[in-house]
């Protein structure tokens, strides 16, 4: 029990089929009389049908991932111009990476609508890419003011993104049970999301269109991104990192593909982790209750699948080693090589 | 899934056997260079023991319970005229209490050192009193900027007092669950705070010198704090509020005492609350855990030994239905009368 922990501040309103309600009263709260919106272009009808009778004073919808420099160099230029006093983002990570890009520099204050599960919006952490180099940093301005979710607005999300964008949200949870901050405070907020997207998931799973298992995915994607800004990456994501990096994979089946195979090998070293994990699954295990939840969600668990050549595997092994954390002690060039082929051939863990 | 929630800013350190470490560290980060100690007179010399090479123009140990106006008068006066720009308080609620009342005036910031499991220091709610009166209100800027615990400066206190006082901070985790803002987070933050007094107490009762079970407890009755301080006074603080203004009764153990008879009434009530409270005892039911803890910390049980005359029960009934908040729905005048009668005599709870 030696250990710092951090509390961010922050207001979440949880209001579903209510964006409009809410949004109005967060900005308010803000003192608001000139909103800029920053929104991904396929979401701009849904961002007026949210924003009527706001004083908005410019609708920024060039978002793209990773936030390239000269996107957010753009996004900053606007907000000067139409003189914003507060950004509003609608959308998923990109949308709110963009907003945080523009906090960093601005100072303005972010009210984020998420529309996925990525959780940027709960974190301090702001990310740049200038070509193919990404920089990450983290400022206490570009954390959101006020958050929130309606979970009527993923509704219409495709239920494979749902359940990878879910997973990747368990990945924040399950990572930050051993990341390199990780205190007794961050493993709770973190048992609590994998507690509540076990529950939410498979009613997603069920019933997309239906508002319940999103309420229950959102509030547990939340409480993870919470634990993993406090707890800082584990080795998971440093794995995911770099072969997102190499081989251009998608972000969100990238993560759920990988977390079997790193809960395998780190659980029995955490013993507090994997009481937790298996507490929060109801299942004996942890990795037992994971395997139990990827068969009921019909998850991907294959790289191959996700776009990753099999001549990568030997390629990638030395840049995830350079890039471990220290909290890995099972994880070895060979332990390495071994999760890295089955995880691209969709075999079980070990 | 329908709720608003604050996160309040507050940075925590575990320090055991490292709070001058701790100390100097946090009042150097918010650039003190005038420290002004607020320490209860008793604890003087543990105040120049913790604070050796710090910057300190003056020490305020004028402190008083309930916090009177006129002594937080005299130390506002005090704190401007030694320019301090830093408070640093050492002692139980009562010191926090008094740091927090230059704070709200001053807007200086305050490092609160507990030396009990009361609790203020994790909330952003102040109190004064003017003669028989108490006043409290809520301000972002009395809340410690950092609080540093080191379960080592309990190793002297009472057992008698140490039990009393932690299960004054079980009863703010008990009575979060169903405050008037009370939400999921704040059940699970108190379902976690649960976990840590139920681990940690009895340790302190088998070993009160020691410091493992200090450890736990205060990591309990920090997360306590901080549920109750976003969910609000629930019924049982209500009652508790009400017997100790009427009867000048001890705070801790009338709470102590309380407890049991409030939660076998609302338990039934709200069953998210008796599941968690009961998972958080390792029991089947919320109230069966109680009662073994009781009975393992040898716990109060009777109004009567804290004071309170048994004629005194029929005068507090009309007060405290007129205080209680809405979620106590079982707490009618017959049933409170039933409880009062119990917790006078020491009965179980019904």
């Amino acid at each position: 029990m030696r250990f710092t922990h951090e509390t961010l501040p922050q207001r979440v309103v949880f209001a579903p089929d209510d964006a409009v309600r809410a949004i109005r009263a967060e900005t308010e709260r803000l003192g608001a009389e000139r909103v800029m919106v920053v929104v991904t272009a396929s979401s701009s009808a849904l961002a007026a049908a949210l924003t009527g009778g706001l004083p908005v004073v410019h609708v920024h919808d060039e978002v793209v991932r990773h936030v390239p420099v000269e996107v957010a160099e753009r996004a900053r230029e606007a907000a000067a111009k139409c003189r914003a006093d507060v950004l509003l983002s609608i959308g998923g990570g990109s949308a709110t990476g963009l907003a945080k890009a523009v906090a960093l520099t601005t100072g303005l204050p972010v009210v984020a609508v998420p529309t996925t599960y990525a959780g940027s919006e709960a974190t301090n952490v702001w990310g740049l890419t200038r070509g193919a180099a990404k920089t990450t940093g983290v400022d206490p301005g570009v954390l959101p003011r006020a958050v929130v979710y309606d979970a009527s607005l993923l509704r219409t999300l495709p239920v494979e993104l749902s359940v990878a964008s879910g997973l990747n949200a368990l990945a924040h949870a399950v990572d930050a049970m051993w990341g390199p901050y990780a205190d007794p405070i961050d493993l709770a907020l973190a048992e609590e999301a994998i507690r509540g997207l076990r529950r939410g998931l498979p009613a997603v799973k069920a019933d997309p269109a239906g508002p319940a298992g999103h309420e229950r995915t959102l509030y547990g994607a939340y409480l993870a991104a919470v634990a993993f800004a406090s707890a800082g990456s584990g080795p998971h994501h440093k794995i995911c990192h770099v072969l997102g990096g190499m081989f251009d994979l998608p972000h969100a089946s990238t993560h759920a593909v990988v977390l079997p195979h790193v809960l395998a090998l780190q659980a029995p070293h955490f013993p507090e982790a994997e009481r937790r994990i298996a507490s929060a699954l109801t299942a004996p295990t942890a990795t037992g209750g994971l395997a139990a939840l990827y068969t009921r969600l019909d998850a991907p668990t294959a790289l191959r699948d996700c776009g990753m050549p099999e001549e990568g595997i030997a390629g990638a092994v030395g840049p995830v080693l350079a890039a471990l954390p220290t909290n890995a002690p099972a994880l070895t060039r060979d332990s390495l090589t071994a999760l890295l082929r089955a995880a691209w051939a969709g075999e079980p863990p070990r």
